[in-house]
């Protein structure tokens, strides 16, 4: 792959002297690379596709770093990065100690927000606009938005606020009809009919020079007038929603033509106030694969360049995919279940659901916090509503859960999908939080399957449960045990004993309970008996089984694939405390920082989960004085 | 006081016998009522008053509880509660085992949400519009939320999804030109034009009606003509925004004319799908001292009905003003810190530093999330914001805190104030669970000053640490101590040892340091010597003083005003599991279920966070056998 005008460009600056035709050169390389790179890594393919021509507009424009660009979710980011002195590193694009998918302020100046969640860019852009001002300082901020990222409530907040300020910013909405899936909602049907509409593209400018002629008039009897004028400018100004909130309106433009752009961009640059530019781009543009199928090529594994199919799939399927064939079976014979989600119907799994019950699938759009309440309206009803969320993402629905969901005790099941580590995606996609999360929420009842069959059972027990209920599972293939036909419930609060012993209890929730399984193995031959207790709950915790075997042992392992400030080893602590039971305990869980990206498999060994880990801690704790476990004190509760 | 009619009032029924004049006579009678039982009870007095003619009408027209009417945030819902069935208890408004001050599904079936938190009205409802269509059922579902409210991102979530499904649902837009304070934000702006603009009230049925006439001509050329039909309607309808995102929108209209907002009402019921009806109401409307001051009648104590003065103000300041002079204080030397409030700029004690730093104050208006990811902005450009929120309301801010914030490690200051307990506002606004959903982020900073001084001190500690850091202190009056000149800052992560002991250690945060003080006193008096230390510090703990003290006596007990699932106290397991410290521990703080309503001191008592049950606690702990101190065993650490 020959990128002679790529390699050239070390620095934004380095645009600047490009003609209109090298610039045009430099998206085709530009696109052959992102193709070439990410069919090997993975990564985020169409959406960068889609932003190249925007990309090379706002840099030839801008003065990065000087000017704040802010790239909202961030995973469109790679044009930038490829742009701004990144080249030699796009190779280890999204692996461990690699370059990351996202904005990162540690990676470059160039960066000047971390995203990755969406819908943040405009919030941080008027910080960044507000802090200039006050510092009397003169640069441009801009936020790049995608219309489905605009539908998450934040974007809206930040635009009321940006409106009634007044301060220049410059916010592009990068509409390509999509969020990860097509996109809803009444604001993409409005987008749509401006894009759609001829009379939009013609002589707005002029018409607009010509209205600011129309003297104002005012204050009272003449308002008529004005509203005359607005209807006059309604009628030849498209965008008057944004208008209304005191945005400069531009748009719509085509996105992948540069000259067109870089026009009204500049325009924007010397436009005072906030100004909302509107960028009409196709998704996965100039690959004939990722044209045609957006939502899968939105974020992709490594692919066949030529078909454009996955080079290695997996033949064991996910949970995600378990989740969705469980939840058909299920609400084929139960009309109260339902399924939500917040814009990702593929990524959660629910793609078939949709097709079976369309009257029972509801995508709201990137709108975690609608999500939620939404369902806890659904559920005073009678219905059983199944909200399939990201680990990640359900966080922007915490105070929902808690205060419209637990406090009103209502049967909402929450899917979380994507718990624990997420591999590439790094940082902000780590599902590491969720057990943190929610288990102070009262009522709330936490699971975690450790194998594809118990995923579908807990959803059948979260099914007969009048409350709300959360479970937990991971990205990615499942064990790959024998798929059980039947769906069973199984006791709530009910731990699981896999394998018994005296030396050692091991509790272990999720698929870590394999790699406990595996470990106790290998301590039997140390000649260390280790108890494998699959805990299942994290609330409500099993007392029982927990008391009985951490008194039978006197040595604890708690293990979790999770943060281990305040996760499930912490909640066991809790329950030690709360039964008088000292014994030894020693926590395996992930470290108080952020988890760096990087393939599961090395960060599950880097963070001992993992099986050699375990058997090296047990050895450690074989090795310590043991309290006499039949004499071990249990401790009058008070 | 004599309310002849509203004393006839069993139902809603029974509105719907009475004429117009019935009608203004019971507004009058329901004012007195409500003036009369705040004055006593305390209350969100002037948004009650400012519904009285729109609470009628709702239930004259509609037909609870097979209607479902949901009260966004809920506070305005005492009229609601006084009409269906609930005026011999509204003397017990707000009491502990009384009448709720918020619309509570448990306490009548005429609440068919519980509310609290702002914003969620819009998804609740039409979620239970999308079971009623699920289940073919015929009843209205209206959602009833302030100007203020609309300003929240989940309310634009929920019209996005709303105006796109096109079912039906009626917002009634409650526009007092308020949040809790003056409003802010470009839809204000925007609502205010509606109102003032003489045009919006005349002949709009007639008009729509003759917009309705003019075929629709499709699809493609006269698409022109479609647009000039549109621009046409802009002129003569007003609310485009909420028409141009699928709602049909009704208003302005006066909320005090009961016919007149009766009449639009009778219409929303028979119009199909979405309708905004936009109510102009006055906050306070009937009771002067309300109506000039409608922020401090917003939510008000006890008050002598004939001046409008509180009754018996508390001598002591209370921490959020202490909050508010030491930020003033700091701020006049620092031109980095900065100030930011979600619509609360007199309850978070802000008015003073608004008044003194006007261009480094902002009121982002109701929007948590904003307000967290701005401050973020403004940090990466050198800024010091400090967010104030209370800390029910901060759960609404988890990710923005987590991903924004943290992530960057940024130096955001968050005064969480209203942590702890809260009072007579019950479940929804108990500050509870900062600890828990904070705690387990990287990079945090977590302090609870003890009194009014460590207030201002970790404040200053704050400013010069280059971190994100929670400063969490409670609602009311402070200890009284007499207050340093001197702003002194402490060390990050320093417990204060205030006493020594050497049978029990007594880890304390907040303003219960002094009942733990207290009660150390009492058990020296029954010859157990208890050590208490003033943790100050959630993140990081004092790992050198709780591992000595925890030595040196084998007997812990922690202390908290916070819930103890996830809490200091689990902080403090997870700290003595790490040290390999075994010892008997206790944990005073709440339980798991949401807390109810009730004077401060009661639920203290009930709830055991006072000197008698920890000197209860310290009785018992010593009664049990102690693993002898000084050989205690120190686990080697792994």
């Amino acid at each position: 792959m020959e990128t002679p005008l790529l390699n050239q460009i070390k620095t934004p600056e380095d645009l600047k002297r490009l003609s209109l035709d090298d610039l045009n050169i430099l998206a085709r390389e530009l696109r052959q690379k992102l193709i070439h790179v990410v069919s090997r890594t993975g990564g985020h393919l169409a959406p960068n596709l889609g932003v190249v021509e925007l990309t090379l507009a706002l840099h030839y424009v801008f003065d990065a770093p000087r000017d704040k660009i802010v790239w909202d979710v961030g995973h469109q980011s790679y044009v930038h990065k490829l742009l701004s002195g990144r080249q030699q590193e796009f190779d280890t694009l999204r692996q461990y100690g690699g370059l990351s998918g996202f904005p990162k302020r540690s990676e470059s100046e160039y960066d000047s927000f971390n995203t990755g969640h969406s819908s943040t860019s405009i919030s941080a852009v008027l910080g960044m606009a507000l802090a200039r001002d006050l510092k009397k300082e003169n640069f441009h901020v801009i936020a790049v938005i995608g219309d489905g990222a605009l539908t998450g409530g934040m974007a809206f907040e930040a635009l009321n606020h940006a409106g009634h300020l007044g301060t220049n910013i410059i916010v592009v909405l990068n509409d390509n009809e999509m969020s990860i899936s097509e996109n809803v909602g009444a604001l993409s049907g409005y987008l749509s009919r401006m894009r759609t509409d001829p009379m939009y593209n013609r002589h707005k400018e002029e018409m607009e020079n010509l209205l600011k002629k129309i003297p104002s008039i005012g204050p009272t009897v003449f308002k008529a007038i004005e509203r005359i004028k607005d209807s006059f400018k309604y009628l030849v100004v498209p965008g008057m929603i944004f208008e209304e909130l005191g945005f400069t309106y531009l748009g719509p433009i085509d996105g992948h033509n540069i000259m067109e752009v870089k026009t009204v961009l500049e325009r924007a640059k010397r436009t005072k106030g906030p100004i909302m530019v509107h960028v009409v781009t196709c998704k996965g543009k100039g690959y004939e694969p990722a044209e045609k199928n957006p939502d899968r090529f939105h974020g992709i594994g490594p692919f066949n360049i030529n078909t454009g199919e996955p080079v290695s799939a997996s033949s064991v399927v996910s949970y995600t995919e378990i989740f969705g064939k469980t939840l058909c079976q299920l609400a084929a014979d139960d009309e109260r279940l339902l399924a939500i989600t917040a814009a990702m119907p593929t990524g959660t799994g629910l793609t078939r659901f949709a097709e079976l019950f369309p009257d029972r699938f509801f995508d709201v759009g990137i709108a975690e916090q609608h999500a939620v309440t939404l369902a806890a309206g659904l559920a005073t009803e009678g219905f059983r509503p199944v909200v399939a969320i990201y680990s990640t993402f359900l966080q922007r629905a915490y105070d929902q859960i808690l205060h419209d969901v637990a406090m009103q005790d209502l049967p909402v099941i929450f899917a979380v999908d994507r718990a624990g580590l997420v591999g590439e995606d790094g940082e902000t996609h780590q599902g590491i939080y969720d057990f943190a999360y929610l288990r102070h929420i009262p009522n709330m009842v936490i699971m975690a399957p450790k194998d594809e069959n118990e995923l579908r059972f807990m959803l059948k027990t979260a099914q007969l449960l009048d409350k709300p209920v959360a479970i937990r599972y991971p990205r990615g293939s499942g064990i790959g045990v024998q798929i059980s036909e039947e769906i069973k419930d199984i006791p709530v609060g009910k731990a699981e004993v896999l394998r018994d012993g005296k030396d050692i209890a091991l509790f272990a929730v999720g698929p870590l309970v394999y790699e406990a399984l595996a470990a106790a193995e290998s301590l039997h031959e140390h000649g260390i008996e280790v108890a494998v207790v699959n805990c299942r709950f994290i609330k409500p915790l099993d007392v029982e089984t927990i008391t009985e075997y951490t008194r039978k042992t006197g040595r604890v392992i708690t293990l979790e694939e999770h943060a281990l400030e305040g996760g499930f080893g912490s909640a066991v602590l809790e329950l030690l405390q709360e039964q008088g039971l000292r014994a030894h305990v020693e926590r395996i869980g992930l470290p108080d920082r952020f988890i760096e990206q990087g393939a599961l498999r090395v960060l599950r060994e880097k963070f001992g989960l993992c099986r050699d880990n375990i058997v090296k801690v047990g050895l450690k704790m074989a090795a310590t004085k043991k309290l006499v476990p039949a004499k071990m004190k249990l401790l009058s509760k008070l």
